[in-house]
């Protein structure tokens, strides 16, 4: 009946999102409460499809930050970093919901996508919807700051989007464009929701600055890990397929190092697959196989710690607690995560 | 040589854009050069997409509203109609780009349609960053009272947008749930854009309502005129083809009216054609024939007219002058029009 654990194991438990999370759970049922009702309309399917995607557990990173980032900067005088960490938060759902339709994908967290459900025009149109909830909840709030740095969040990550669609199929992409797509895509958000704790707050440039590079680099190192665990990942934990980024010719880093570390056969290989879009049964164990060669995920990661680090850095100027220890933690748990 | 031009038209000129059109000339330019310049992106995917459709030539009514409206209320501090104006047609553009995916739509404005030529995907993200922009320009502009409307005016559109989809291919829909439709997709961006020109020279309450009615109404007016258009215009001057609403199974007023006032047999003949979706050779041109014995594009225009009315009515506490002179003539217009 022994169960082996190793010490390693034992001496350092795994970093988890737990620590951020305990801080900000009396804020949270608020968060959800007002999610939920901001997805109502009186339009039937409006929240019928909108509840499929925002119940179905995902991890609430980026309105946790901004509840989070608010709290550190000792934000108490009112409630204003609910609206605006809800916002966030339906930015982010009307992007799963296009980027769905847009990637053809069949899985989201372990469930069937509303494209598949309701047809990928409902999912265009719902998107839309959320993404004038999210304006009409920024607005309401009324901070021209926050709003500013919202707005630009959304022209940036649909930038960021399209960067993808232009670079999908395309094997000549750098190490610098992927990251320029990640950048907009995912770590402009990260970026945005925790520099509106500071906003919120009332805190100066200083704190503002700093919260935005530890979004930012949060986001990057996030990413990284997301890209990665496309290929190494398992089905049960992340909840959608292995392989997805591969069968959609998405170029992610893992691909980008493979590809210029290989040989020409090699290089022959991922053009075949990726670029003509020829996959065939084993390709995608044959691909893993070649990122194994050349430490494509092992390297993929490295740099996710590499930008976790900055962003770890970023925090200096905030005194010592509990917050600046959970943020902190956090980013460990992003580096780290296996799903 | 002799051409008869029968006196009824030699007295009457027809009504036209070109009063309203006159009298906000020298914004134009400045409105189109904004309309351009934040259509740039350095992903070059944006900027072609976005030129496509906003240089194809639209009739840009919905700004021009947001202008005229302003100049009317006495607006001469500064120039902040005018990213008002370009936000809305921002909004506007965005709406056309997803409509065309959502309708599988293969002409518009007389041009092939941009997800015809760069795909459904692309044309959803580049929706996205037009209303990020647009969102950004109202941000900039700083009126939190136009941020609110349009904030609004977002919201309720997609709501539109997803009714109508709802309604697709449902011959129980009343004329009231198809008003409710129109009135969502299309007045509200009429009323938003209207309203802006009295909260920009900062009028009061009572300007502010009298605009919104103007502008609803005159939407709700343009839109049935749009449905009735779709069965009795001509290709060349609609830039679309005629019936592209009946192959889609889209349910507008003309329709809402056959089928009511329809024995069964024509009953039978709509619900095979636009609820089952079987369309056969010579149906389009039946379609058009039980409209025309129940006098259904006939009334469907008597209800524009009705709409018209109330727009008209609606400007009365606006002294008379050359502006008012030409948004009532706007009236006169979208009921007459044939594009």
């Amino acid at each position: 009946m022994g169960v082996v654990v190793s010490l390693d194991k034992a001496r350092e438990p795994k970093p988890g999102l737990k620590p951020l999370l305990d801080l900000v759970d009396k804020d949270m049922k608020r968060l959800n409460d007002l999610i939920l009702s901001k997805a109502e309309s009186h339009v039937d399917m409006i929240p019928k499809l909108a509840r499929h995607l925002i119940s179905s557990g995902g991890k609430r990173l980026r309105p946790v930050l901004t509840i989070a980032c608010a709290q550190m900067c000792g934000y108490d005088s009112g409630d204003k970093h609910i609206p605006l960490a809800a916002a966030v938060e339906f930015m982010h759902t009307a992007t799963l919901l296009h980027d769905d339709v847009v990637d053809e994908s069949d899985m989201r967290r372990g469930k069937t996508t509303a494209r598949i459900l309701w047809g990928n025009e409902a999912s265009v149109l719902v998107g839309d919807y959320l993404l004038g909830q999210a304006f009409k909840m920024q607005v309401e709030v009324g901070i021209m700051d926050a709003l500013s740095i919202l707005a630009n969040a959304a022209a940036i990550i649909a930038e960021g989007e399209v960067m993808q669609l232009a670079a999908a199929n395309n094997m000549e992409t750098t190490e610098d464009e992927y990251l320029a797509i990640i950048h907009s895509k995912t770590a402009a958000l990260f970026a945005a929701a925790a520099e509106l704790g500071a906003v919120v707050a009332g805190k100066t440039e200083r704190e503002r600055a700093a919260l935005r590079s530890y979004g930012n680099n949060l986001g990057l190192a996030f990413q990284l890990v997301d890209d990665a665990l496309d290929y190494s990942g398992s089905k049960e934990l992340l909840g959608k397929n292995v392989g997805d980024d591969f069968r959609e010719g998405k170029i992610t880093l893992p691909i980008v190092l493979s590809y210029r570390r290989g040989n020409r056969d090699e290089r022959r290989f991922w053009k075949r697959t990726l670029q003509d879009g020829d996959v065939r049964d084993g390709d995608l164990e044959k691909a893993a196989e070649l990122m194994k060669k050349h430490d494509a995920l092992e390297d993929t990661i490295k740099r996710a710690r590499h930008y976790g680090d900055i962003a770890r850095d970023a925090m200096a100027l905030f005194p010592d607690g509990k917050h600046k220890a959970a943020l902190i933690e956090t980013i460990n748990f992003c580096v780290a995560r296996k799903h």
